[in-house]
């Protein structure tokens, strides 16, 4: 697998452009083929997550327009409406139907759209859709509220191009759905082969990515197929896997206020679903998170953490270690603490990137979470957003 | 209701003490009667609760030892060992058996004990075994770990007494049990009749309380009844229930880092499971946790965290308020959102008590749950708990 640069713009014929003033930011994308999406299981959704789930019935979009700075939930009937206005100022543009324009916010909930802001940054924006590396980049910059970098990513595989771009940083527990997030491909694939590649790639990484177990009101993935290559789907798979696991990294290493970054792989579990749940807990825990901030080898909340998960644990069983940029290191055995490692433990813990190791010793499932540090930055972040 | 002084030494017959060095510290309580207890619901069960849950088998107490600063958690075959020596220990005091001792812990997970300063810990405190109301307090405070104050409360009812001892402020999350709390009344009830009275106390009370969503390991009540007062059991449930939510509330209020305290009441939802499940993921929530620290009237928050709670949900029958020392106001009434209040909201968030309502409009289930912010502090007191 080769990685590209370019974001979704090293898809050849993907169009993208942003703009921002204060708050408030748009991004536009063009690019026309088979589209599926996958939404918040949150019960309260956002007006454009309900406009696009309707647009993409058919199967097709020509363009995406997306908004920073309101996310444009719960805001009712208007809201609906607002959302159909963005979908039409790029139909228009395009020349095409809104019924093709694939719509997304994010920001604060509960607040009206500010349409003539929308309009303005549209207006910027319109010019200056273009196939370039630097497109893509401002087309994330665009859509990001408390996030402090650009993620993007692109790769080919076998000939087929997968890229993306993403924003997220709070309000992150995806649970069957994601952020913001826009991918695009090359690839010549049925709906219904992208839809199947897309759920089982959202599974293993947006799905298991925790910044602070608040499942959002606007989370949306969608994928955009151009059809310009023939590939193997077990090849595009591959790809569009891999694009989103380090795409929900991104996101980890970006969470508000994050200070460090972890992943915690749970092997040796009765089940996939196991192991997923008791992974995804670790990660969530306010207690392992303020942990990893300080640096502080206090593995017993991790087992706690197992312990309550709900999956099948047998506490003679656990063998739990730490890796990082200074080596790896076993703390528990089988059940049997391992004495004098603490300090060893302490050293990898002072790094920005952990990996903790559970293997639960009941059968073979095996999954990954992705996860940030709970800081005083988060605190600070989101003790003061409204105003 | 009246409101008693002196904890469970309210209680005629119960004594009490307790003794401390360091992180370590012992209590010791003293009183014969049937009992019943309930216990976390952690996979990883601590030694001493295995001891105890065997032990109440024959629905009898005579005592209780519990100690801070070692969860004796995770600790094998040897934390079972100590458990019941600490057991044993009390019991040839009282001079009594060592089955009929309850045992408890609270502190450091995957650390064996420190049998020497437990040892220390009980010649000091046994002599002390007193029925007094600041031995109440003493048994209290000899179980604290990051707790800030002493936890107790009694009441008499219908002539009937109850009170309770309760230690609590992290890895709260009791899930159908609760953390270390010892009840003790002098009601004469069948011990069928006091495990249900329990049962459905803790169900609106501690299982209704967050502090950082982590199940802890060690989570313990026990329920002692001295039989000395017949009582008809509607009034003991009645007073029962009164200690366990005065109890949960001041757990919630000594919440680790916690500067406010703050109450959701969801009524309306379709069932009562559907109340209690949104009520306790709106105290879970870490971005209201931070919100409600900052005084920001974030409100969409809450209606994301309900939307995500699993309740049936429906936007437009919402209706949530917000009450304080300087009144109430009304945000959202049935999903039309109220203008120019948020200035009136932050006012009552600025308060350190908050009650949250929102009625869901789906049915007639009421719930309350008990819960604090998320601060700096938290992040403070758990970034370097080991150390």
């Amino acid at each position: 697998m080769k990685r590209l640069e370019g974001g979704i713009c090293a898809i050849p014929g993907v169009q993208a452009s942003g703009a921002r003033q204060g708050k408030y930011g748009l991004a536009l994308i063009a690019a026309s083929g088979s589209a599926t999406g996958m939404f918040t299981t949150n019960k309260i959704r956002a007006a454009p997550l309900e406009v696009t789930a309707q647009n993409l019935k058919e199967g097709r979009l020509d363009g995406v327009i997306a908004n920073s700075g309101c996310a444009n939930a719960y805001t009712g009937q208007r809201g609906r409406q607002d959302a159909v206005k963005m979908a039409q100022m790029l139909a228009e543009f395009l020349n095409t139907e809104p019924e093709r324009i694939g719509v997304a916010s994010t920001g604060i909930i509960g607040r009206p759209m500010d349409m003539e802001k929308i309009q303005a940054l549209f207006q910027e924006a319109k010019g200056r859709l273009r196939n370039s590396p630097d497109a893509s980049q401002e087309a994330a910059r665009a859509i990001m509220t408390t996030d402090t970098r650009v993620k993007e990513m692109a790769v080919e595989h076998e000939g087929v191009r997968v890229g993306g771009i993403v924003k997220g940083a709070g309000m992150i527990e995806p649970h069957m759905a994601t952020m913001l997030c826009f991918i695009y491909t090359d690839a010549d694939l049925q709906l219904a082969e992208l839809k199947e590649s897309l759920q089982q790639a959202v599974e293993d990484s947006f799905n298991m990515l925790t910044v602070d177990g608040d499942t959002s009101t606007n989370d949306i993935v969608l994928l955009t197929a151009t059809g310009k290559k023939k590939c193997r789907i077990e090849d595009f798979k591959e790809a569009l896997s891999h694009i989103c696991i380090e795409l929900a990294r991104m996101m980890a290493r970006d969470g508000e206020g994050a200070t460090k970054y972890f992943e915690t792989i749970i092997s040796g579990a009765a089940s996939i679903e196991d192991a997923r749940v008791a992974a995804h807990v670790v990660a969530r825990s306010s207690l392992v998170k303020t942990a990893i901030y300080g640096a502080d080898p206090n593995w017993g909340r991790i087992v706690a953490a197992v312990g309550r998960s709900g999956a099948q644990v047998d506490p003679d069983s656990i063998t739990l270690s730490f890796e990082g940029s200074t080596g790896k290191v076993t703390l528990v055995k089988q059940g049997k603490i391992i004495e004098d490692v603490l300090d060893q433990a302490k050293d990898i813990m002072k790094g920005d990137s952990i990996l903790i190791y559970v293997d639960l010793g009941q059968g073979d499932g095996i999954a990954r979470s992705f996860g940030c540090d709970l800081t005083h930055g988060y605190v600070d972040i989101n003790a003061n957003y409204t105003t």
